[in-house]
């Protein structure tokens, strides 16, 4: 950065100045925090950088393109903030360790309202092709108590790499919910995950070209655990192995979150009796809620 | 903000670092400065406002409108960072005070290429409502030698406060180009500048809403001077007295730039003899452009 003038500083920080005092009326306190931090910040990095006014417009066209290509299906300003970090520091900020509670992680674009009841032993692949797995686990609190009717959500990409919504059509698969029983238990079909790129054909994808990153994400299970007085837990499993645990493209990996999964050959009766005509898989995962903050 | 554990900051301190190590196979140096600064100053943000998993996805949300309203007559990304000061940040860094050089200020979203050449003496009104009033003055360099062929962009609001992309037609009013004569000189006809409202109505207009910020700009006319040899000039006339030019929504107005409107009355001959059935206006302004870099 070449030599900036005591004026010319004094000009740039007045200008700060002015912007935060702009936001003195807001009537709300933790919104004008919020827009007070915001200004601080942003000037901060267009100072700090000297950012150039082509520079400034191409950050103008950039976030225009990730505007124009979001839509109910597509999340461009979620996958931005994954492939930032922001996501996973922002679950880092409010989901603080808690004794031994499992750990949380992001939440990605690809959660959708409303997902099929399959219950317990149900099968949330609804269809999607990929290789059976049998998930089975215990809901309980850090103290071990079991958490009876908790909701457990499950959202996975298929054997392809694809989320139901990444389809042109309406299918609904690799989604459901259902609940704990009254021993805290749990147990449904799934598919073994596999990794799988976000989407890179939009904004997102031109800056990890830009920056030399794979938009692979390590294969992974989304979990979201919901229970009355514990902490709402987001979570993935991530099965141990992946090639890529040490590059996910959104960060999320969390060495706690990773589980073996214990390959079965064809022959293996299922636990449920379910007939399955090629191998199949399964995992225990364990899961532990922190209190309700 | 409560008591952060040391482990808990050394969490988040931690993926700042893996994020910003994410980028380190950046081809391109200045690309890869921008986005480890981004990255940190955007963890900053959010671990020093402690952003909660709700303002998360209100944010997103609130980008998404911004996207989402933004198209090829409205540009709500550059308004964002007009009230936010983030573009007269950038124009301020990149337009130091250069000896006795006219200063710089935003640009704005209501610039369009491709103007129609009025040429001196023309009238960039276009049949636009407003005030009649006649700009004239010089183009020189620091030195004071007359600027020869120097193009003057200019455009404007019209007496009720819009630019013609504002309207759902397809008008090119209030906007023009024209060149210095063999001595730097220039004069044409515009309207006189009245104060007007951001558009208000998107989501930027909500935030100055939740703010309680005006957003009214002070009244201004736009000009954008280009020569060679010489920094591209974009800045703004704003005529003295305007209510507004201590709380001008994006923050554009600097002391220098604010100018003395002649009124003069109904019967007075105008300097070219066009036929004025009302009050007209005249100013003069005399711009001086730095070198190029």
């Amino acid at each position: 950065m070449s030599e900036i003038s005591a004026e010319q500083r004094e000009r740039e920080a007045a200008l700060v100045e002015r912007v935060v005092a702009s936001f003195a009326g807001t009537p709300d306190p933790r919104t004008r925090e919020l827009v007070e931090a915001l200004t601080r910040h942003l000037h901060a990095f267009l100072r700090e950088t000297r950012l150039t006014e082509n520079e400034w417009k191409r950050a103008i066209d950039f976030l225009t393109a990730v505007g124009h290509i979001t839509d109910d299906r597509r999340q461009e300003f979620i996958l931005l903030s994954d492939v930032l970090g922001a996501s996973m520091q922002t679950i880092t900020i409010n989901n603080e360790a808690y004794a031994n509670a499992t750990e949380a992680t992001v939440f990605g674009p690809f959660f959708v309202e409303g997902s099929p009841h399959v219950g317990l032993g149900g099968d949330v692949a609804g269809g999607a092709p990929g290789e059976p797995l049998w998930v089975e686990g215990t809901v309980t609190d850090t103290d071990g108590t079991p958490v009876v009717g908790a909701r457990i959500e499950v959202w996975e990409a298929d054997a392809d790499g694809l989320y139901d919504v990444q389809y042109g059509d309406d299918r609904v698969t690799g989604r459901g919910h259902l609940h704990t029983d009254d021993q805290g238990r749990y147990h449904f079909w799934a598919v073994t995950p596999t990794p799988y790129p976000i989407p890179d054909d939009g904004p997102v994808g031109e800056l990890l070209r830009a920056t030399a990153r794979s938009p692979m994400r390590a294969s992974h299970l989304h979990l979201m655990v919901e229970a009355e007085g514990c902490r709402t837990l987001v979570t993935h499993v991530f099965p141990s192995g992946d090639a890529h645990l040490d590059s996910d493209s959104v960060f999320g990996v969390r060495d706690s979150l990773i589980v073996d999964v214990d390959q079965q050959i064809p022959t293996t009766p299922t636990p449920d009796g379910r007939v399955v005509t090629g191998p199949w898989a399964r995992i225990d995962v364990d899961l532990v809620l922190a209190p309700a903050p």
